[in-house]
């Protein structure tokens, strides 16, 4: 499932970084192969460099956090040459972090993934949205010797988020297994009752998502007070190929945050969460950390607002056409035609 | 089902009238029984008017909105009186319309639930938000001799909708009928087939509501060109007594527009459709209109913004507590212990 994935301007606004302590990094100009203007109107002059140019632009970077769909592969598809700049990354003593929104694999299901296209990646340098969603609870006192009264998770999601749980040792109620009875009349809806050991209800990209679920998820958020809301994800739909989209966990999310009346704490790119754990849990500092992603609301976006440098591959859902539409403080610090070039390697 | 309900402050404010002839309407001070404060910080004088000094203030009234579920009646109990009032209005020679945001039922569904608890009302005084998606439709060209090219709609949603959309002539796929295979790998949802002949989706209470109906839906909002997402309310959730609450239709059309990228068109009240609507069909004359509402997000929020009077009874989700922390410019022109007071009975 290519689930971490685009999402539409409207309704999808990266907010980060709330009381971290970074500065936004002023776009620098770039040298080498230039782009054409397609529309005198509304073109800003772009520089997309290469493998001769783009290295250089990482001299001072210690840190590179990659986002895996678009950048790394396509799908199913290997990105050309994405394991041999891994390779070269790690040669030059690079530290590697790989962290997607996409919720519906744990970190060892994502090392599954990594080494079937030919990639070798530890469990620890993977962040996943799964992950990040177990780590978030243990950050609230979930988990064993945690400060939680009521720590239990009402589990609206797939298995990759059921696996990170049991890793961290949260229990659970729902996820795949959850069934909840048809809620088409007045009398079931009544007769359901909720979880008093329910701290917190997570959602997840969830393929049984139904308003059944949803009954359930919003009457523990409703009757429990303090009970906690938190998503993988807030992205609206994914690429799947064939110019087809799919619902992300984004939209899911909505309906609860609307049927509870209970804001979502957002753990994945694109939410205020991740990058300040990011700095804390993995000692990262801005100022030598770069994000190679194809997104701007979250790959960039977190980057920019992070004060991490930014690098724009041309491999996934942002166009050339895009980027030259907005202004010039927009743009990414690099733009390559893939991550390739921006270890030396051909694209 | 009450669901034409209560909706939480939070991303469900009511936007009325964009272009309508409507000027908003002072609130005229009113006399009679004081309400005495409860917190001498919070509290806005508020005065309670009785079966002796309301029905005075409706001297002006020739048309009277009554909202359902909360005025007339609670669940499928009927207010005290509430028969007799409208048999006192009719008797005085006021027009009625009963407009109700709440999809499950037809009108003619609406009608036989009306005589159940005792009301005599004609189809044609009932507004219910399952009327008025097939009203809008109808306005932009669907059905018999309509303009629309692509006239067929995709319904997420119950038999209301379902029977005013036939009572149209407006052929449908979906509905309660919608089958949809599961939606959990990428091959089923490439597979998917979006039907040319749709022209708008329309969201109403669906308790078969699934992701693989929300795949159906945003698949054909993003193919097909022009096609309308119709919202048949926004209501957040509901109360169904015993102090539940349960998911309205608000949640899922915002999940529909997550995914979708589209933006949905509200025909219920809370949206800026349904007042130039009624004004346009019934030739309503805002100056002589009263609404009857428990809420003050729906119900107050429209007959505010079109210049309507406005009288609140307080056998609904609005609180006199709720009242009294408003500024006195926000209070109904009228507040009432039950509709039977605005008709000189006892409440």
């Amino acid at each position: 499932m290519a689930l971490g994935a685009t999402r539409q301007a409207r309704g999808c606004h990266a907010v980060l970084a709330g009381g971290a302590p970074f500065t936004a990094r002023a776009a620098t100009a770039a040298t080498a192969v230039d782009v054409p203007s397609t529309s005198a109107t509304s073109v800003t002059p772009l520089t997309v460099l290469d493998e001769r140019t783009a290295p250089e632009r990482l001299r001072e970077t210690s840190t590179l956090i990659f986002d895996c769909d678009g950048v790394l592969w396509r799908g199913s598809e290997i990105i050309h040459n994405a394991p041999e700049a891994l390779k070269e990354f790690r040669r030059q003593g690079k530290r590697l972090l790989f962290v997607t929104n996409n919720s519906s694999k744990s970190r060892a299901g994502y090392v599954a993934k990594f080494s079937s296209l030919g990639l070798e990646v530890a469990a620890e340098e993977i962040v996943s949205s799964s992950y990040c969603a177990a780590a978030y609870l243990t950050s609230q006192g979930f988990g064993p010797g945690g400060s939680r009264p009521c720590s239990k998770v009402l589990l609206l999601g797939w298995s990759g988020v059921e696996q990170e749980l049991e890793q961290a040792g949260i229990p659970y109620v729902g996820g795949r297994a959850l069934k909840v009875p048809p809620m088409d009349d007045l009398d079931a809806m009544k007769a359901l009752k909720v979880d008093p050991d329910v701290g917190a209800v997570v959602v997840g990209w969830d393929p049984n998502f139904s308003y059944s679920r949803l009954v359930y998820a919003s009457i523990h958020l409703r009757e429990l007070p303090g009970c906690l809301l938190v998503a993988t994800n807030m992205d609206c739909a994914d690429h799947i190929g064939g110019g087809r989209m799919m619902p992300g966990t984004g939209g899911l999310v909505k309906a609860v945050e609307t049927a509870s009346g209970v804001s979502a704490v957002n753990v994945a790119k694109g939410g205020e969460w991740l990058l300040p754990y990011l700095c804390r849990t993995y000692g990262l500092e801005p100022a030598h950390t770069a994000i190679v992603g194809d997104r701007m609301d979250t790959d960039i976006h977190l980057g920019r607002q992070g004060g991490l440098f930014t690098c724009l591959p041309l491999t996934g859902v942002t166009t050339l056409k895009r980027l030259e539409g907005l202004p010039a403080s927009e743009h990414p610090d690099v733009v390559v035609r893939s991550v390739a070039q921006l270890a030396g390697l051909p694209a």
